[in-house]
């Protein structure tokens, strides 16, 4: 199909020979509603502030340090070119929905800068060039970060050329990743990367390139992970995912970046070479995160200590570290399964993540970040880190991987919306906008108007179709009790296999109309979460709601607050983002005597008294956009 | 008294001029029962293992090094110094409580090493004098450690001399106090150490030693600090206490060590200078820690991320850092306030401390340690740090600040069992041993016997005694509810004050009868408390117990374990310590189906049914000593 030639292509793009239930399909073009405002913040405010904070930090300077030119020591952490590879990135993706020529200004004399470091053999690394003392390179894998870093150059280049841009990051990434095929493998240098990454980046060049040596090399790094290769410091090996090799694993452990990454990273490489036992191992790993070690929120990652993912049901609300990271990095690893299996459950699980941890990770105006994700917080006074969320979200970070994985996740979220099969067009995602698939007969437009996650109507029309016959599918959320769709009005669609499914010769003007109910809803948790036991949170359709304490009446104090049985209303939310939904709900405040003690003997503490109030919950990913208080999503029940 | 002279003296030795309610009396000789045991095991086991582990990790070389000799690079963190400082104290103690030629021939070379090493101007930090690219000296104040290392060289030298051994060190800590004296000060270099210590260190020195400008130096830190003056790195102002004037703190903040060793220190400057305004601020401080912050094992700081004590309520037992230097701190602190005020509640909190948080950081066998003191434990498998309490405790540490606190801390226990005033003694805490003690009206001696903590009878004989009137008083424990007194078997004292007290001329042949019921207890916690919500602990007496994995039946999971209400009994223990009372307890399992989902709507998790099992409960202080295992001490109400 010529035409698929000309579409911006996303994030992941199986080979033809890959393996999959799924293919990605054309970036869908939203246009309205809840999702168009977010990636317009990110277009116009979030990504247009990258260049300035890369150049206050120094991860600019670096590059012209490495290139003969700047002045200074090397400034920032040793990942530092990351940053500005992430930026490219997502400067690469929002060229591919519309060019903009402020960004390719930018985008311009930085993949130039980029270039002009890179040394005669093809590496690239500006901290080691700027520290040649430090030579051989690739001696400090446990955390040297270098193929870390080429990972996000090669990721940058891919977006590049899948947006219709520029080539030259792609010939610096192929420059690159020939040298690394020269250093590493099975019958050269025994060795992993200390950050995973490069694998789903390498597999990405392989497709872009069709350079098989890319394809070995990742393979090579996920097959040789879990031997215990990485020297230590500071951390054990399972921190490194270096303690058990990925095919034994049965759950993601350690530090949740690294362990997400290279989840996702094994799944390329599953995808491309057929190897359905590492898949089978993936999935295991997968079910059982989702069984004991995600946030409700879709975070990931409880621990502080190492940013480790921590033990089954170890999912406290106060302690939780959730890294802005981890969250996409889930989305990374889900949509890779999503496309090898084809089952919904992955979708499911991108859309709880994207609604709730990953866009709680930058500030409703799109200036300021968060690192860390707690779905509690009770002091907002000073803090040991820089990275606690009782500073609310900042300007950047002394380690600033977060800002710019959040605009290369907005820049490229079009991409997650639509797949295809052998059968048709599966819409994963909602809203408002407009998308066309390749089907089976053909390629076909659809339009869909929807006020989600607001409301649950989806409203979904063919503008033009082929004419064969092809199957339609949305995605019946996991959350949603009692999914329906009518087709043209008449036909009533029974969800099977967490989809509505109707297969048909479309016309233009068919419509489908889904109804996702989506009633305010009490959740509570499995009773080996021991750090929210006795609480509820609440939900409404794919979002989590929370409490904060700017919400209180003056004086009332949000320890105290629990909820009793009863009705939830819905509210309009003034000053947050347009269309949202609040939830109204009766509350109490619990008189407790600090002078009874801390510890109680022998029966429970019966607080005398109470007093009733009535709570607004907002979305969670909304918190600590007014005054920064205290915040909480679960809440003890009465 | 010339007799006071011979005594061998404690940690922490007001001058007379002091100010304080209570003084510290001479040592209690424990002769058996617990504390025999715990302290013999210390002695010969745990202080002897020192040198050795002292010498493998490099400490002992680094002070070769900088005298001159040696050989290699220096070894370890920058702190190192002070381990060896407080093993020499450990060793000192032992010495004042029984001479030991073993440990003398430890010692004197040790110290001899040390002295070897001291600059001509008094300085003495290996790591900075085997770093000589670092001058100037103090430069490094946020992370550089000197001044800690100097107030445990400080500490070493006080225990030498007031244990009746060399004086040394004594004559090294002279100079170097009057090294320091010259840099800082009002007047001087304006600075404070970034990790408080020598600031109760210099306190002592001065009343050691008289000389003034050591309670100077002392003072200046203490009011200098909170001033922002530390140059930042890696935390924020409140980690080290910097970001509020001790005077003007109501709750200790930040890093949790440093927070209680400058509280310490404080204590000393406001009793040697009779700063009320100081102590009351301190004793704001320790009721909100005691209200808020405080383990029920008396274990602090709560979060891993800064070793720092978290916000109020935050108190999670299974990510509770509770380093046990911290428990340690909070003894030498709480010590302090007891001296000050009287209030018995002081010796409450280090009585909970030492029989729960201190001593859960060594091995029963006293040749493991604890860095980390959680309440749970869910999984002993593969962690990420090397301080995990899952590894179960450790024979040393890269940081080994944890070792030989715990080395000095028992081997001085004996020190804190008695008080004098004005009225009379205070026997604080309780063991079977004699003592003798400086009434108003002469000297006098007696002899407890108890099975504390094993039984709550202690029988109080009065061997010897001056001819005049004095009072009497026996702690009457928190935790008890009714304690009673008999004296001679007829008359019954009421508590008062905290005390069962007696005033008469006591003659040879007297008895006091103290009786403190102990029937086990069930604890909850302040609901505010979300981490044990819905739970009990189980008490009896002093201690806190908990459950282990190696007493559930084959198979069953201590995570689905909850406790209905009924009755506690209670039952020997084998294999873990003399004596050991454990409790047994009627449990149920939950039937909880995974397959159900982390996460349920709308209702809480019905699990469909249960096991009944008998439990036992083991104290706190004795877990992980048999198999690693699941642990926890909060457990679910049926």
């Amino acid at each position: 199909m010529d035409e698929s030639r000309d579409e911006p292509r996303g994030p992941v793009e199986p080979t033809a020979s890959a393996a999959g239930a799924l293919r990605p399909s054309w970036r869908y073009r939203v246009s309205g509603g809840f999702w168009e405002e977010r990636m317009r913040v990110n277009r116009e405010v979030t990504i247009p502030l990258g260049p300035e904070r890369l150049e206050e930090a120094g991860n600019l300077e670096n590059f012209r340090l490495a290139a003969g030119g700047g002045s200074g020591p090397y400034q920032g952490p040793v990942f530092s070119d990351s940053d500005v590879y992430k930026w490219l990135e997502a400067a690469a993706w929002e060229q591919g929905r519309e060019p903009s020529p402020t960004l390719a200004g930018l985008q311009a004399p930085m993949t130039r800068l980029v270039a002009s470091a890179q040394a005669p053999d093809g590496y690239l690394n500006t901290f080691y060039q700027c520290h040649p003392e430090r030579d051989p390179h690739f001696s400090e894998l446990t955390f040297g970060h270098e193929l870390y870093c080429a990972g996000h150059l090669f990721q940058a280049a891919v977006a590049a050329v899948r947006s219709g841009g520029s080539t030259e990051l792609l010939g610096v990434s192929g420059r690159f990743a020939s040298h690394l095929a020269t250093v590493f493998g099975p019958d050269r240098r025994q060795g992993v990367p200390g950050h995973p990454e490069v694998e789903m980046a390498l597999v990405e060049l392989y497709r872009e390139g069709g350079d098989a040596r890319c394809l070995e090399l990742a393979r090579y790094f996920v097959d040789a992970r879990g031997n215990r290769l990485l020297p230590l410091e500071r951390f054990d090996s399972p921190y490194f995912q270096d303690h058990l090799p990925v095919r034994k694993a049965t759950t993601p452990e350690g530090h949740a970046v690294r362990a997400l990454y290279l989840a996702a990273g094994a799944a390329d490489v599953a995808a491309e070479t057929g190897d359905a036992t590492l898949l089978d191992s993936l999935r295991v790993q997968w079910d059982n995160m989702v069984a004991s070690k995600t946030y409700l929120t879709g975070g990931l990652g409880s621990r502080w200590e190492g940013e480790a993912f921590g033990d089954p049901f170890e999912l406290p609300p106060d302690l939780a570290y959730c890294e802005t990271c981890a969250a996409i990095a889930s989305v990374m690893w889900s949509w890779r399964m999503l496309l090898a299996t084809g089952d919904p459950s992955f979708a499911d699980l991108i859309e709880r993540t994207m609604f709730n941890a990953v866009i709680a990770g930058v500030s409703l105006d799109g200036t300021r970040f968060a690192y860390v994700n707690p779905l509690q917080v009770r002091s907002t006074g000073e803090q040991v880190s820089e990275r606690s969320a009782g500073y609310g979200r900042r300007a950047w970070f002394g380690c600033a991987c977060c800002p710019a994985n959040v605009m290369r996740t907005l820049s490229s979220w079009e991409h997650y919306f639509v797949t295809v099969s052998p059968a048709g067009v599966q819409l994963q995602q909602f809203g408002t906008g407009t998308f066309s698939a390749m089907t089976p007969a053909g390629p076909a437009t659809l339009l869909v108007n929807t006020d989600y996650p607001w409301d649950g109507e989806l409203d979904i029309e063919v503008l033009d179709a082929p004419g064969g016959s092809w199957e339609l599918s949305v995605r019946a959320p996991g959350w949603c009790r009692e999914p329906t769709g009518r087709l043209n009005g008449r036909e009533d669609l029974e969800p099977t296999g967490g989809y509505l499914r109707a297969t048909r010769a479309w016309v233009p003007g068919d419509r489908l109309e889904v109804r996702l109910p989506m009633p305010a809803r009490r959740t509570s948790a499995d009773p080996r979460v021991d750090a929210v036991r006795g609480c509820v949170a609440l939900e409404r359709g794919p979002l989590v709601y929370c409490f904060e304490g700017a919400d209180l009446p003056g004086g009332a104090d949000l320890e105290r607050v629990v909820l009793p049985e009863g009705p939830l209303g819905t509210r309009a939310l003034a000053g947050l983002t347009a269309g949202a939904v609040g939830l109204g709900v009766d509350a109490l405040s619990l008189d407790i005597e600090t002078s009874d003690g801390l510890y109680k003997t022998p029966s429970d503490p019966t607080p005398t008294g109470s007093t009733e109030l009535r709570l607004t919950a907002i979305p969670y990913f909304a918190w600590g956009n007014r005054d920064i208080g205290a915040m909480r999503v679960w809440v003890p029940r009465a």
